[in-house]
């Protein structure tokens, strides 16, 4: 590729628009030549605009790159949205309806009918309703999605077994402070302790897993009638959600066949080498203590999950535990995989 | 009371003989006036014998007495038992032969078939077992054991639940380092770290809870007929076990109801005004991000067992979180409370 | 003591005004009859007005009591201020000119020349400084001071050391994060991590211990004349600030001297056996790896200071470690043992 | 280079040797070829032998290497020693007696006259003791050595200092636990607390110092004339050891002299471009609340030192806090550089 393509990022100064700023550093394809934040931020160089928050240094390439408002006109085509959810929905749809493929890492339209919550490694083909989208919305631009961070933990782990036929599923997380953003979480609240409610988030876990595991049936997308129950907690780990998980399963199976399919699970991303595809999107450990999230969650460049402990549940059919790294896998490394797998399709030309 | 009962503690000089030794500092009924140890310690006075790990000092009133071997002979005639499970049946059973009240900590015996595993609030009744135990055995003694630290959090939380039915609990714990004994978990193992495993827990956890819940039928005591499912997690908190569950009841209800149930739970304990029962043995908190391990799991002495977000479960029919202070409520406390039980009962007569 | 002396808490609501609640709740002389918070929670019952932080429930004894606004009107005489520095300066000496006793942990009058910074077993006599503050401010009321949590560590430490005449003292500080207050310090800076510094504490520690050393002449207080060098950490610790400190004597010595000194050190408070003095303020321990933040804060409730590891200093003369806790021996307790000081003087009449 | 040049590791399965492992995977010049380990391992591949504890995978290239015995005979003519204090000296003098190159990161010969406790960028002249440790004891081979992990931080920040005179120096550490190996510190001691002790610590920060920025006299080291006094704390970090510094200076400076000095700061490992020499040996941060070693402690792979926070000391003339990765830049990164210093020598010819 001579030229990388020119990409843009809402809420480019935020926790989670630094987040992508790391990510796409040295990316192969994209390039990072505007940066949206909001007024107070517009007109400064990003270093000043920016308290950085995340290890090791801010990247030089962005440093002098002047803040624009969060709105179409100098962007480039195409946008990553890291904006806030409480201004999100707006945002997103003027640049969407302003031309934009808008890659959102944002819950605000997660969940509407038309627009794709798309993990490439599951379900590609929600792509194909983009079309409608745009044709009911009357976009020439496009917005897809990225589900939660706990949620991707899950439904990472529960995709190769979809073919088993998944019925119902338990889901307990004991998720990391860096899922919270900046300042988050109180230390005073989570050093040496639990916070056994996470707000909003069982509810996410529970529709957006039935969603992405979903089909996409020509003309709409049907979430997977399973039944779903998360129960989200918060622990003091940096970074990495851990998600303990019982399922229920149609189809007789045995703890190797399962295991085995985790193994081999392979999907659009590797077949097509996309740049941030992981080698293998779920890592099957033996040891009999793993996966742990200082020890597993940057695996892959944080883009792997991490599956251990398969074994019976006495009460639905299997228990397993999963991991992934909530800040890459679970945010901008989802968003930006997204983004690779639409240009792969032709969607960004 | 003009005399305290004297009692003497095996494996007095190791952790869970520690928290023993901290919890009876100031009993009303009992008083400590012997410790039995491994050789190495014996003929030292416990202050030398012994590296003390808790917070705070060692209490004084026991720094001055002379450890002994673990060897009936010298012993009053109630012991609790605080043995490391690779010789607690042995030495268990030569006190129990030699006539002694062995209130054990241990593991081993837990699930004998004629050994009360018993918890004062819920099954009380088990205790009937004994004559059979000590004819079968030939005991002039008994043993009576509580159940592992992270059973007793399911099953204290549970207890006020059997009216309505239980046919399937799925819980995951959280659980605090000090369950591990010292040195038990590395700090390399769990700073900012999660390790989904807990060698043995699990198992304990889903029968244990099965035979607590059970019932006495006049010669045998019958297990709970539901199906347990346990996660077992270490988590980077010091004290309390917190433990996220879903139960599917046979009885139509209501939350409201279920947190009726909850908050109006008593029993003997209560009823008799033990020493060391909490005046609500599960209080429900209606903060939605309650309970947590390390503001609550000292309430009312470290003997509540504190449950939070009663809610509905997608899956089974009612999920929730329960927390319990694993040395105090799991161990130490719960041995004691046994022992007043059996003092009311006047089966130390 | 028949009846209890009234005592009221500007700033009540906030953290500091909650470890004044938690610390007053069931104290001997002192009962809570008023509380004074902003506009915002003027006017509700406490248990309304507050998000209770600390560990365990709300005192019962303060729930409905209706919080005031911080104007004097309905307050009782002796109030403890807790409010924060940006408002104390003006709401103490509102308080102070309307005729209260005004016992402030607030930084703001700390180091004015005829405001008493006083630690009852250290600088009784600079209450003395009282009769000019009222004289030079036409105040029928006064206002006395407790110094800063880490400043409370060193001056503790270091009183026993003063007949030995200090010149010179480095301390490093590993302060816990209850110190920051709540919110405070955001989890994902604190989390396996330290933060080496601590916003204008170090001048305080520089600043205060010279004059909280220093002596009364009669008519000012003469701040010591030792150099003091301060850094300031925030490390992962809940309670509880430990500081590494080296000094130099002018008198030659010998550590076991020292450790004497320490030892034997008492003071006003313990002679007058005050409700919240420790019967030894500074205690010395023996092991060579104490004192310990986690394990050793709450001796004898929070009110003594720890000092271990005391030996030679190859550049000064000596070093040793000791540790207080923050929010009770350098925060709330500290102001309640500088009123019992006061009221055992008759100041209170 | 064609062809790397073969090193051995003594103590390969150890927490040390695994730290060496990872940090030479995909080293340039050096591969590993060979793996020493006790008599427990030796003989079995390096996966089977090892309990890998590292965060991320074993290296593919070592997984099937044989364990060798720690003795001489098949070893490479380079050997890295991460061998136990306990055994090192036997080991290290047999491999140097047998002709062979050590490079230890054990402290057994640190402080012997004749071998060089180097720091390439400190002291690379140190290494022209070699010939008389040779001539001395005998040996074909030779043994250098590189400083305990707290030492590194110190040393790393005063060099640039040095040519103002050293004079005293105070050094207070807060350690992270990866510095004790594994199992190492157990977490019931250092979750949510500090240790103010680490065994053998401040003896060895206090004289590695002063050898390490000592002269080269043509027939010894002389040791710098300053005096250095060492407070060693174990906190809750998994990475990074924080030291906080204040130091006498003999002639007259500024703080902007200084800071110049630290960013100027080069030497021999940065002229020579050696692979593992970070580009700026000492990053002075300007931030005000920095370094801190989670987010620090791995700039530049973990072999920068961070330096920030300089001003005055009332006491001494400067004060500032230092930073750097203690396995990396302290352990097995040291000795690695070290070895690439020797090489650029012409040392291992």
């Amino acid at each position: 590729m001579q030229t990388k393509i020119p990409v843009g990022i809402l809420g480019g100064t935020g926790m989670v628009g630094q987040h992508f700023v790391r990510f796409l550093q040295n990316h192969p394809w994209f390039e990072i030549t505007w940066l949206g934040a909001s007024d107070r931020s517009s007109g400064k160089p990003y270093r000043e605009a920016t308290s950085w928050r995340l290890d090791g240094p801010m990247p030089a390439t962005v440093e002098s790159i002047v803040v624009d408002d969060c709105k179409p006109g100098r962007a480039p085509r195409l946008v990553f949205s890291a904006t806030d959810a409480s201004v999100a929905t707006e945002i997103e749809q003027a640049f969407a309806q302003a031309g934009h493929i808008v890659v959102s890492n944002s819950r605000n339209h997660r969940m509407e009918p038309d627009v794709p919550l798309l993990i490439p490694e599951i379900n590609p083909d929600h792509l194909k309703i983009i079309p409608l989208q745009q044709r009911r919305r009357g976009w020439k631009g496009q917005i897809a999605t990225n589900p939660n961070c706990s949620t991707m933990v899950l439904a990472m782990a529960l995709a190769p077994l979809k073919p088993f036929g998944i019925t119902k599923v338990i889901a307990t997380t004991m998720q990391a402070i860096s899922g919270a953003g900046y300042p988050g979480v109180a230390s005073m609240d989570i050093v040496g302790n639990v916070i056994p409610f996470v707000g909003g988030e069982e509810e996410k876990m529970e529709q957006e897993t039935q969603k992405i595991l979903g089909d996409f049936t020509g003309d709409a997308i049907r979430p997977l009638a399973a039944q779903v129950s998360a129960h989200c907690n918060r622990v003091p780990v940096v970074d990495g959600h851990t998600v303990a998980t019982s399922v229920a399963l149609e189809r007789k199976t045995s703890i190797e066949e399962l295991i085995e399919a985790m193994e081999k699970f392979r999907s659009v991303p590797q077949e097509r080498k996309l740049p941030s595809a992981p080698p293998r999107p779920v890592i099957y450990m033996q040891d009999k203590d793993r996966p742990q999230p200082r020890r597993d969650a940057m695996r892959d460049q944080g883009m792997a999950t991490c599956v251990g402990r398969l074994r019976e549940c006495p009460v639905l059919d299997y228990k397993f535990v999963a991991l992934s790294h909530n800040t890459i896998r679970g945010a901008a490394g989802a968003a930006v995989l997204n983004a690779e797998l639409m240009y792969s399709e032709g969607l960004l030309d």
